[in-house]
């Protein structure tokens, strides 16, 4: 199960790439295409294809794909539509077998562009090609800096980590996310744009076998190849978390989505019997798609689904509980023992959630007190999963809480995460992600910091019951 | 119905305000009130009592609250649990008919509290006092300055504006939220604690004839009067907007309630026909809570539910439909003269959203563009409200998008909000406020920025419904 089977392989892991488009100051598509990758270090080969210039960022420019003697695994084109189909003939003189089109202007924008897409796919399919696309910003691979992303990106880093997202948007690039603000830990990403070929299935076969990527996203409209996808995912969910967050779930929005990449959408209820049938797990919201997958790549599985909560505040903790028992979690009886350990603390506490909030008040040091009930509720043999709700907003708490939670860190065998509100948003938020860069996942929203937890304890639940299926495929 | 009937009035509009409570530095509760007060600018007069000191912060300390010549129409009480039955009968001798008690330790910690607790009870309803309280960090009023909070607030500015939050959790307290920092328009502001006398009904009483309030905000866990509450929440709905935000929704959730407040959570049940029966607007998240209502103070209501979308990225725009159709909105079928406007700015568009990706990209100014196209979409007939996906990642662009939505605002007799997205957390946070200054309801959440929209619909409708109430209690 090692072997390297899928077409994405040369999209993904280039040795050499081809651009081919406007190199015009400011804004020619190709041009920034590659100054994203010069920033975020491309370790491969990049041949800018103009007619018109010789040399662009230090880099020899060729008038033709041709030209370029060395091997070239992947071309990025964003030309004029009317001339993708020629350069896909080029692409397959070179032995370029991995072409992203980048193009807008096809099926998206009704009949004339979806014959001018079938058209790519002919020559594509004669000439043994694959094509990502088309209207797509393309991919992003954190390990060897790859971004193909056509517009300005507003910043400099991409963490490298174990989560892989997928979209049909270029919402979901790095031009449109805070993706170094939030730092979520990436490994790949792709945008499937109009689909017209490579699709979710060969994401999903190239992605079970990366061992960069802990955790599969999935943003859909509409699955290309029903039957291939089901048997693609039902194999990944047998040894990878992937979670989809389905758009065009209403009639209004499939509507919507077939005018923006050309594809019909899938209704609702197909979804609700494939998140059934294969143990995908939903997610409800963008802000979910991006929140989520953190805890699968910074925490190990729960054993249960019994949930301790700790919290600052009583209100909360009670809103808490809901969104738990909502959402499949249990909350735990802590034990005799954790109870009596926490009174000794002076916190004043009937079952779970543990509140905090008195005790605090009255205590000298509140985050040694907060520690000690975390480590208690962590420890409790009822409890499966922990979450905490903490108050981050007084700056000179912001390095005692990090601190804090490093501290906790080698009783941390069960998934916490951690929901921080606060008085000062640059303060919640820096908090957040310090927090997050000692993998303690925390969140600035309640709902995705209890909902996270859920999926985590959802997808132990389905390992166990996917055993028969990992054992057919040989997957330890 | 100008008549102020409500045992609310001297809660919120006291003339002199009697602390009661620690002046210790640095965390003494009284002391951080009198803080607070001053901080926050409280127009009224100001009396610390407290037998050991004579002087505090410039203000003139009294032993007792006999001492105090002058009238107390409101005594903030944070003492020990024991010592504020004996402080009601010094309040009733004075003639202080409002007392807030902040102290903790009462029906929320099970039966001894209990029964101190429904001694308080019985002190009150013996000498004529309403109490707020056990268990609160109090009020706030924008209007004078009122601000009761017992503990360090991290900033010091609340907006005045038209939402009144009340909460059963000092979560929804100034020392808990980034107030400033969101600038969320607030006239008032009350933490219910433990509401063993004054209670969501009288609030309402006040709130609907408090003519700062245009939109009334409640978290709740219980309800204390249930016909009465009824009475009045309809009565409310008929005149203002009112949100409501319940937790303990679960079996376990109510159960964690009654150990954080000492009150018996309602059911899921009851409340779905309350939401039905009143006209009272559900909200689903404390995320929810605190966005959703601005837009109700900003804006003026739709005539009807149809919805525009202009978007800068389908993407988002067909997952903004599915939230749009899932609460309540429906697609506005645009113009024909609509579409050949968008036509001719360039815009390829099929029916609604618009998309102006694509056109952005290749525009010379894709803000102006932007701005056309809002124009266009604000003034369809077909159309009742706006809502618009914009990127905010850039720093230049984020004056030019208020300078623009200042320039439609002679245009925007209809309710629009924003989602406003990008790759820097600063200035998207910077842009969205910036325009929520300008009366433009904006938001970092997708799904909240629709449904806030979706519940100005919903209220809309149901004041078409109420109209008989309305006749009835004579409001206009």
């Amino acid at each position: 199960m090692n072997l390297r089977r899928s077409d994405f392989v040369p999209f993904f892991e280039p040795q050499g790439v081809a651009v081919v488009g406007s190199l015009r100051e400011p804004r020619g598509e190709a041009l920034t295409v590659l100054r994203n990758m010069q920033r975020f270090g491309f370790t491969g080969q990049v041949y800018p294809i103009n007619p018109s210039q010789s040399e662009v960022l230090g880099l020899k420019v060729y008038s033709k794909l041709k030209d370029v003697t060395e091997p070239v695994d992947l071309a990025m084109l964003i030309t004029p539509p009317n001339a993708v189909a020629g350069l896909l003939e080029q692409c397959a003189g070179k032995g370029t077998r991995a072409v992203i089109v980048g193009t807008e202007g096809f099926a998206e924008r009704g009949e004339v562009g979806g014959s001018l897409q079938r058209q790519l796919v002919e020559v594509a399919r004669g000439r043994g090609l694959r094509l990502l696309g088309p209207n797509t910003v393309g991919l992003v691979n954190t390990s060897n800096g790859l971004v193909t992303v056509p517009y300005m990106i507003g910043y400099k880093t991409i963490k490298k980590g174990g989560i892989a997202y997928a979209s049909q948007s270029g919402f979901v690039g790095a031009q449109g996310q805070p993706l170094e603000d939030r730092a979520y830990p990436i490994s790949k990403m792709c945008d499937f744009g109009n689909k017209c070929d490579i699709n979710e299935a060969d994401l999903l076969d190239y992605l079970v076998h990366d061992v960069e990527t802990k955790v599969i996203v999935l943003h859909l409209e509409s699955v290309s190849e029903g039957r291939r996808f089901v048997h693609a995912l039902t194999e990944a969910v047998a040894s990878k978390p992937v979670l989809i967050f389905k758009t065009g779930r209403t009639l209004d929005g499939a509507r919507a989505s077939s005018s923006h990449t050309g594809s019909l959408a899938s209704t609702s209820r197909v979804f609700d019997v494939l998140f059934k049938q294969t143990g995908a797990i939903r997610l409800d919201t963008w802000q979910e798609y991006w929140e989520v997958p953190k805890i699968f790549a910074l925490q190990a599985l729960p054993k249960g689904n019994r949930l301790g909560v700790v919290t600052a505040t009583g209100g909360v903790g009670v809103a808490v509980v809901d969104v738990a028992v909502e959402h499949g979690l249990s909350i735990a009886p802590l034990s005799d023992r954790s109870l009596s350990k926490l009174t000794s603390l002076g916190i004043h506490v009937n079952r779970n959630p543990v509140d905090l909030g008195p005790a605090m008040v009255v205590n000298e040091d509140p985050l040694r007190l907060t520690e000690e009930a975390i480590r208690v509720v962590l420890a409790d043999s009822n409890v499966d999963l922990v979450h905490v709700v903490l108050p981050g907003g007084v700056e000179r708490w912001a390095t005692a809480t990090v601190k804090m939670f490093e501290g906790l860190k080698s009783d941390m065998a069960k998934p916490l995460s951690v929901y921080v509100y606060g008085t000062r948003v640059s303060i919640i938020e820096a908090v957040a992600r310090q927090l997050d860069s000692v993998d303690v996942p925390a969140y600035l929203d309640m709902d995705t910091s209890v909902k996270a937890l859920a999926a985590m304890a959802r997808y132990a639940e389905i390992l166990s019951w996917t055993e028969p299926i990992r054992a057919q495929a040989g997957i330890q």
